[in-house]
């Protein structure tokens, strides 16, 4: 077999269906954000990101950027370890604890990104628990999936957010058999929320424990910004609260909260957390400084929301076609992965405008989309830049707009 | 099912074998490290650091330091991003440049991890080519081993370096099946090297690819710090090359360099690469200022290998066994996992030194061990202290040495 030619081809099949992805080679600006400057082949160009998932600009709050120049010129900069041999830095523990009191529960773990934590947690319960089936949500991320996945554990798939298909699976199964159910709060491409109180009251009657995904709502729903079940009283609820460090907060990161054994059980037994170097104490030092900020200040919560709205209001004042939802992700569908590059290769070089198309395998295909992700630091120019960028496009590409498409 | 008994169950069956692990609670001191503060119940107490991975004290140069600061002040804490969606800044694709000169290689690609980027890699290779037969070495890091277990491939374990052994369980397989060596140059927790040069002459025999983690040499072999591939001039005979930005390097991160083909290949189809958020540009350019630096210093390796050198000098003088090796791994062979953490605990809480024991699952039950790092930040004096109070634990607790072992 001659590999290189197969990796070729591999990769010039995605080309022809439009799904190759380019990666844009950004150099953003500390309290300049969402200004950013973009380097391509043909020099350096301003851009304003409107599709990061630094949702608050928390990645340039002083707060943070000064912690993490204290923590460098204290600690240095790496762990220089795995969490067991040397790599437990103070900086671990108290944002360790930082996250447990986030989610009142008894203790969190911190692990190297969202994607680890998933993986990581979801593969060592399902499969160390013997016979544990998982009841996975069919739009959970892709973590999530290689977890349980990883897990060789029996895997149900539940209908997207359908309470009655979840219902009916955990009916189905054996009594006896030890449940997980697994699914997100926010769903980070088409914005919608799940019904958190009734998939606790199932998971109740059937003795299930419940592990939800707040990666796309910590930071940004909720009084200290614990996320949505924060925001509805439903903390207590969940066996496992699962979130990242590296969106709302800006920095990077994962971890789990949970009950004090459970966390230490997966402390001890999961690969994915034992046999990898910690994060820097800068970073863990960041992080929990953006956290701390985020439990008292409302401020970046309410301009966020603020945001969101008037970019809903001038999409449709303009009848450009989103995916209604109650967060704060505005998907404006194209539904195709040539014509998504296209206007997203136009916005940026005629607009500097940057939105990243995104195609298969983030979205199914037919769904390709601009996911639009305003902030507390786009301002209403800004928006108003945006939407008259959109217009232009969407007249000149012919694209449905709402009312047309109504018809 | 009462899952808060069976998690506490589990943990207590751990602590009954003398395998539960307790971290330490550690703040290092930048510009005194090894020296770091060690937070416990009864307040803090200084200690000197012998089992890091910041092999060099890279976690500590003030280019790395410096960079690091710079970074945060002109780009910000987070990437905001995965690398697909507005996570790719400038300070990765510069990264990626210089790995991929390090290693003499096409192209490179930036994982969150060192772990990451094994169970990534190697996932998506040997689930993506079609029939791909795994040729894993016996004690690869348990990150190629679930990278290779996600893939679902076929996986052959081969003795422990053993050429024979390779070989023959090459011949047996399918001459038209494609085929992957997975392998380490220094073996993390032996300190032994693989006889990297034979496998690639049987890899050619067998139009194999070949695969090798040099996490553990990255930094501190060869001319440049590529590793023991580039010491003995090999690096063009293996298809990848593997590395960690969080040992020698001093700060967090992994990377895969090889082909440009086979870079954008792992790119375009790793779920581990592809749905996580990037790491943070200050690490990226910490990393960087660590490889550069160590690309054109001698200082830091010559004065690593000495330290090693007078460290087995004295162990042998004073009659400690240690397991013999080429590499800059001092494995003080203690055989029993209380035992170990008892000596560990007695060095910590009477003479100031801290040395993790090595238990399961890091290493075969009754081959626990104190695993020392030497580096060029430890002094000699550092040296005599420690060979002097390992040898008051040794009298002690009665432990062998070396001429009595030897009767
Ligand atoms: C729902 C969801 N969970 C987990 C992750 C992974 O988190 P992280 O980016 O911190 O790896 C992501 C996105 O990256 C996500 O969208
Ligand atoms: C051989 C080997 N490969 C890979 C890794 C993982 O690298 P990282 O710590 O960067 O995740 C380690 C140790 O952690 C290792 O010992």
């Amino acid at each position: 077999m001659h590999f290189e030619t197969f990796f070729r081809d591999r990769l010039d099949s995605l080309k022809d269906e439009g799904n190759y992805r380019v990666f844009h080679d950004l150099e953003r600006k500390r309290g300049a954000f969402p200004r950013a400057m973009r380097h391509c082949g043909t020099g350096q160009r301003d851009v304003t990101v409107w599709c990061s998932n630094d949702y608050l600009g928390m990645g340039q709050h002083p707060k943070v950027i000064g912690a993490m120049h204290d923590a460098l010129d204290r600690l240095g900069a790496g762990a220089g370890g795995t969490r067991n041999i040397s790599g437990t830095t103070h900086a671990h523990v108290e944002l360790e604890h930082e996250l447990a009191d986030l989610h009142g529960k008894e203790a969190a773990l911190v692990f190297t990104s969202g994607y680890v934590s998933n993986w990581a947690a979801l593969g060592t319960l399902a499969s160390q628990i013997p016979g544990c089936i998982v009841f996975s949500d069919a739009l959970n991320h892709a973590s999530m999936i290689e977890g349980i996945r990883h897990s060789r554990a029996q895997k149900v798939i539940w209908k997207h957010n359908d309470l009655q298909d979840l219902e009916a699976k955990l009916a189905a199964a054996p009594a006896d058999a030890p449940k997980l159910i697994a699914f997100e709060s926010v769903y980070s491409m088409d914005g919608d929320i799940a019904p958190i109180k009734e998939i606790c009251d199932i998971a109740d009657r059937y003795g299930a424990m419940t592990y939800l995904d707040e990666v796309h709502a910590v930071g940004l729903y909720g009084p200290r910004g614990a996320g949505i079940a924060e925001r509805e009283g439903l903390m207590d609820r969940l066996t496992v609260i699962e979130g990242t460090l590296g969106k709302a907060y800006g920095v990077v990161g994962g971890y789990i909260a949970a009950s004090a054994a459970l966390c230490d059980f997966v402390r001890s037994f999961s690969s994915g957390f034992i046999f990898t170097t910690a994060l820097p104490p800068s970073v863990m030092a960041g992080a929990a400084a953006s956290i701390r900020h985020l439990k008292s200040s409302q401020t970046e919560r309410d301009l966020h929301q603020l945001r969101v709205q008037q970019l809903r209001d001038k999409l449709d004042a303009a009848g450009i076609p989103h995916m209604p939802n109650p967060s704060h992700i505005v998907p404006v569908m194209v539904g195709d992965p040539v014509k998504c590059k296209y206007i997203s290769d136009l916005l940026l070089d005629d607009f500097g405008i940057y939105i990243q198309p995104i195609n298969y395998p983030t979205v199914p295909k037919g769904t390709e989309r601009l996911r639009i992700t305003p902030s507390p630091v786009h301002s209403e120019a800004d928006l108003d830049h945006l939407v008259a960028s959109l217009g232009k496009l969407w007249a000149q590409c012919q694209l449905a707009r709402l009312p047309m498409a109504a018809q």
